[in-house]
């Protein structure tokens, strides 16, 4: 297979996502890249959940964190420092699972690797090996997906290409964009800057200029001028939930973007492992509202009145008849398909 | 008539946009508001031009700061500290006129005001009381016009609406809501931040708030979400050009929000004075594009590498198959009909 680090910019290399050293869990700062290169430091489970909900780490970062929590917490059982009990899993699952509720892929691992560790305590196995172990394998899983997503999202670009994106697509789309590039292809790239968090401004156009792409930073105002100019070919982003009916969620303006892309003849391709199979239509999925003072703000500096009301819902949804095709691991399916192609995995 | 200033709050009472003191220019600084009510200080006609080119004001606030410039110019040749030359105030137009490329409204003004001046040169009148005529009638009409749109968009507005605007779209919109709310409907209005300069933060949410509407702030990316969960019945902008037909250029990130609620039938009500007869078509409209540095940056502080590409065009145009109507002070003008309501005042 591939290895696919060396196309990887420094925040999507798996060690600088999250790591145990010294009994601690070491989250990569999201936050402060791309001015520093610097690790949050998790002293315990409740630790690890905070860096989740203050977006220490965020898109398909959590799920390696929360794994690596559960990991952390088995070793110390093994090790004889807390109690080897099942309860305190189950609640520390729950605690991880409540940090991002929009976040399925983490809740949908979390359920697995808990489950595992449960039944390990049953049997009186060694719990810190089950977790490496299923840590180990869906790392494995989730960088051979990442490929053959790639893979797929390079198929699609041709050269000249401008490709739209939003928020911080992560490892399939930052690869798509590095494969295409050594397919010889010329492609400019267009990062919407992602307010309130600037994940487009401070992740996605700092990593693909490390990768040598030819990016521009943009507001999520720019979006459908940019593409009324001729300069969009394609629009690719994450999904943190796509249903097994083609609804997908993702940060917010993911949305309008979409709609903007319709009207102009853009297709819209979002990148998903797979459906969450047990969600069908868009009042399914949870919208995760985030407190509203973060929209009031930049980097702690008010923007507007102390006192003015605001509102921060954290993703929006697109319905499939905006979705050109979902780039899977399993290829490009359609938004109408996915249950068909996915169902045996339920 | 109706006086508006006991609706207005403290950044559009005229007074406050720009006043001659101390043979010095005053520009109400619509940079530090709300934070702070303060006047940006011209000497002469260059600071005059950069305190527009800076956006000290901005939306209509421009047109009256070159007005009051070429009066302060006038004052000082009537006085007898600067040249009476007809080339001088042209230089001066010019030097106004690029000051905000897109601002034909300010344009327009200045070649009348000018062209005035010039003939009163050439009569031997005086130029300074030529000028306070011409402002004072300009002022008055634009007062008068301001009240006759914002009877039609409150109008337009219904009890229990949700209202979302774009950018700062001025006295007329803020006036609309004002009336609508004096005739005791119930309304929301949704802000959204307009990056990057945040006017929609800075003025239009605290504008609103002064007056006692309930608003609520939001950032760019959430418009479309906001209209899909219901809450979004009428969409109103300010225009800073109109074409003769229908097509309407303002704050970037309004034409998408246009193409969004087309998408959700919300119809798009943008106010204009009149339309520049002058121009037909998308073609014929001048995008400013302004320093990619301000796109970078908040406060000054950057939100990404200091190397990083980045574009910022000010404006975007909407088509007029996505305006429902056109707010003027004739009433609600479909876009497809501007020229034969307004074709006789060429």
């Amino acid at each position: 297979m591939k290895q696919i680090d060396k196309y990887l910019p420094f925040v999507l290399q798996h060690e600088n996502i999250a790591r145990i050293e010294d009994d601690a869990l070491l989250v990569g700062d999201r936050r402060l890249y791309p001015f520093k290169k610097e690790f949050y430091r998790c002293e315990d489970l409740e630790g690890a959940a905070e860096a989740i909900e203050k977006m220490v780490t965020q898109g398909g970062g959590p799920v390696h964190v929360a794994m690596t929590a559960i990991k952390l917490l088995a070793a110390r059982a093994e090790a004889g420092k807390s109690a080897k009990d099942a309860d305190l899993f189950e609640q520390a699952k729950q605690r991880l699972q409540r940090s991002r509720p929009t976040n399925t892929t983490m809740a949908r691992a979390l359920d697995v690797l808990v489950a595992r560790v449960t039944a390990g305590i049953e049997k009186g196995q060694n719990i810190e090996q089950i977790a490496e172990g299923f840590i180990n394998a869906f790392k494995e899983e989730y960088q051979q997906n990442a490929l053959r997503m790639a893979e797929v999202g390079a198929s699609l670009i041709a050269d000249g290409d401008g490709v739209m994106t939003m928020c911080f697509a992560e490892t399939s789309f930052i690869l798509s964009i590095a494969l295409a590039m050594e397919q010889g292809k010329q492609i400019k790239v267009y990062s919407p800057e992602t307010r309130p968090y600037f994940q487009g401004a401070r992740l996605t156009a700092p990593c693909l200029q490390e990768i040598g792409a030819d990016v521009t930073l943009i507001t999520d105002s720019m979006v459908a001028y940019m593409m009324s100019q001729g300069k969009v070919q394609k629009y690719m982003t994450a999904v943190d939930i796509i249903t097994r009916d083609g609804w997908a969620a993702n940060k917010v303006g993911t949305f309008q973007n979409a709609i903007a892309a319709n009207y102009h003849g853009i297709p819209y391709f979002p990148f998903a492992i797979d459906p969450d199979i047990g969600r069908v239509g868009r009042d399914s999925i949870v919208i995760e509202e985030r407190d509203p003072e973060e929209v009031k703000r930049v980097k702690g500096e008010l923007t507007t009145r102390e006192d003015m009301q605001a509102y921060y819902p954290a993703f929006d949804i697109v319905p499939p008849h905006l979705i050109a095709g979902v780039i899977t691991p399993k290829g490009l399916v359609s938004p109408y398909q996915l249950e068909q192609v996915f169902g045996e995995r339920v």
